[in-house]
């Protein structure tokens, strides 16, 4: 009667929001304060000041039809240039607002790019740990999901595992980077052998290999850890980007495709972006927050309580005993199971009233994500229930 | 490379595209005041100061993390809540915050109640004159548009060809009044004979057959014309609903859908919008403009500039000789073409400077839309140039 994928994929709530929902129950039975809940990836900081000035502004002064009204389906041709400016500055790239396309956030971003290159049967390559909703993503488009593990421990890039994986059928790789859930950050150097294989591959098939990177935590890595701007790596690249995370505005649904200027029939792809939104239903992005987001394109929240969280945990936690990937970037933290079964691990947590999500379905079964977006006291207020269960399993 | 089709959807502009572009050429060397442009449906009256006080208030003393932050999928539980109350106040149903799905506009309603329901050689039938992108839609589910020929001259639905066109194949018909591109509503007694014949096949066929109504015009009407609510006549009946038109709001993509609560299965088909939403990659409708529809519920834009417009421009066409057919509804006035192929009719208006969209992409060849969404002050410069138009057709 109804298609029955969808009332399925409507009816399984994803893991994390099974905890979450677990959370919210048990906070009401013992109280909030005594819940430590790690489970979800929702920033914790509020917008820049600059983002409520832009808002006010443009709602008190700006024209009133114009604010509101429709922009063009790719985007207010003002927003994109600035935008495309920003991104030539920062990373050296020479691409124009022809090479940008609005969209309702990087979730939208990835839906319109496989849109518009997968075809039925084709494969799109994700490392694991990625995000479950990337295979979602791309069986809608019609294409199959192909999952290279990552390396064990440090979890880059495994170049023979990546190398064999890669047949006549590869269409596409997702490149997330910093990582949900790892937090790891690729290297140069990892990205630069994993372009090379992809440009042997593209001549021995004889057809290009798209690299999509899905970057909404660009902005939020710690020290000075340099993301490498995919671009300038490969020319075949589609970039999506979000402003949910750098800039706390995850619930507006605002971000851009970059489709590379230097990539194989450019303007075609860049049509197919067009077209394939305009299919899904984006007939633009959200006018206002387009407007903010030229304002606004030099700013980001404050982020600096997410590296304050970051040291804290990694750095008890490992003196605990607990086995962490060091994360570089994002807001997790991504440790290994003290007992073979992730799932049976965070009950476990559970009994010391800790939420973690077991990283099953992120593709790495034995691994479990603490998602560090919350306030630092509650991070020194769950570590003896941390230490609880690492004591455990002792 | 690409996906064919969408490349070829992102490089074809729609006509209506093609003809505002025209037109922006044309101001540029005539000037703007000089250039009658009736080809784009964009509300010209800004929205409500409750819009502009909701928005200010709510980023000046909302929780800063939550007023942007994500919603649930479905939307935000209040807002929910607040406009499935109004939709019982209104039309007199019993419908629950858990019949309503917040989305990204009517688009975005409409590709995702299509995507929850309709599999591949399924039939969804369209009424004519309907709007182009219902084609695109309707096929990116998988199923096929079957288009029925609205009755000549009053634009009702035809009965004998609706029932003629419904088989066993057919699974969804979508209904948009008051109607784009021809401004009628479609009567109580049109809608009762309409469920009638759709209630008679389902028991016919042995399963539902659903009505899709695609809505964004409902408080745009003029004089005492009642919209009947289809929930009220049809169980099966899925509402997509946008503030775009209402409240002048057309940039910002906010609108839901309802489920009916006595629809067959009503919670898996919920379900199956929940899913459909997931996998086309909307996340959650814009969350700071759902929390502006929870406090302007009651409002609407100033709209009596639309019924000042279509008094005047369909008096004073129908005096000159045209053939218009009456618009209760929406911001279109719908005109017979003075020769049979309205695209030259259409070149012929351009010789006064006049910009209308020939009616073929809408299934009616042989007519013309108006939009009347413009300044009153342009309709009057612009009378003596249909004047012109029609007398050279005497």
């Amino acid at each position: 009667m109804f298609v029955e994928d969808m009332v399925h994929l409507g009816k399984v709530r994803s893991e994390i929001r099974e905890i979450f929902e677990y959370g919210n129950k048990r906070k009401q039975e013992i109280g909030a304060e005594n819940v430590f809940d790690f489970s979800i990836g929702n920033p914790s900081v509020p917008a820049p000041e600059s983002v409520k000035k832009a808002i006010i502004d443009i709602v008190e002064n700006g024209d009133p039809v114009a604010t509101h009204g429709y922009t063009s389906a790719q985007g207010d041709a003002h927003v994109r240039d600035t935008i495309a400016n920003y991104i030539n500055k920062k990373f050296g790239t020479d691409i124009t607002k022809d090479n940008i396309y609005m969209t309702c956030g990087a979730a939208a971003s990835l839906t319109i790019v496989l849109n518009a290159i997968m075809e039925k049967d084709e494969e799109c390559i994700v490392f694991t740990p990625f995000f479950p909703e990337y295979t979602i993503f791309i069986k809608e488009s019609g294409a199959k999901v192909v999952q290279v593990p990552g390396e064990e421990g440090t979890f880059q890039i495994d170049m023979e595992k990546f190398e064999a994986a890669v047949n006549e059928k590869t269409k596409a790789v997702i490149v997330n980077s910093p990582n949900n859930p790892s937090g790891v950050v690729y290297s140069e150097e990892t990205i630069v052998k994993m372009c090379d294989i992809l440009r042997k591959k593209e001549k021995e098939y004889g057809h290009p290999i798209f690299l999509i990177t899905d970057e909404p935590y660009r902005e939020l890595v710690y020290d000075d850890i340099d993301v490498p701007y995919m671009i300038n790596y490969y020319d075949n690249t589609f970039v999506c980007y979000s402003y949910s995370k750098a800039l706390s505005l995850p619930g507006e649904r605002i971000g851009y495709i970059v489709v590379s200027n230097k990539m194989v029939d450019s303007k075609d792809a860049y049509a197919a972006v067009c077209g394939a939104g305009r299919v899904l239903g984006y007939v633009c992005a959200p006018s206002l927050f387009q407007k903010v987001i030229e304002r606004c394109i030099d700013d980001t929240a404050d982020i600096s309580i997410y590296k304050t969280n970051r040291d804290l945990l990694y750095n008890s936690l490992t003196e605990m005993g607990f086995e962490c990937v060091y994360p570089d970037g994002a807001f997790y933290l991504f440790v290994k199971a003290m007992e073979d079964d992730a799932k049976a691990f965070c009950e476990k947590a559970k009994e010391q009233e800790l939420l973690l999500v077991p990283a099953d379905s992120f593709g790495t079964p034995g691994y479990v994500r603490v998602s560090y977006c919350v306030q630092t006291e509650q991070i020194e207020k769950a570590l003896p229930a941390f230490k609880k269960l690492a004591d455990s399993y002792k």
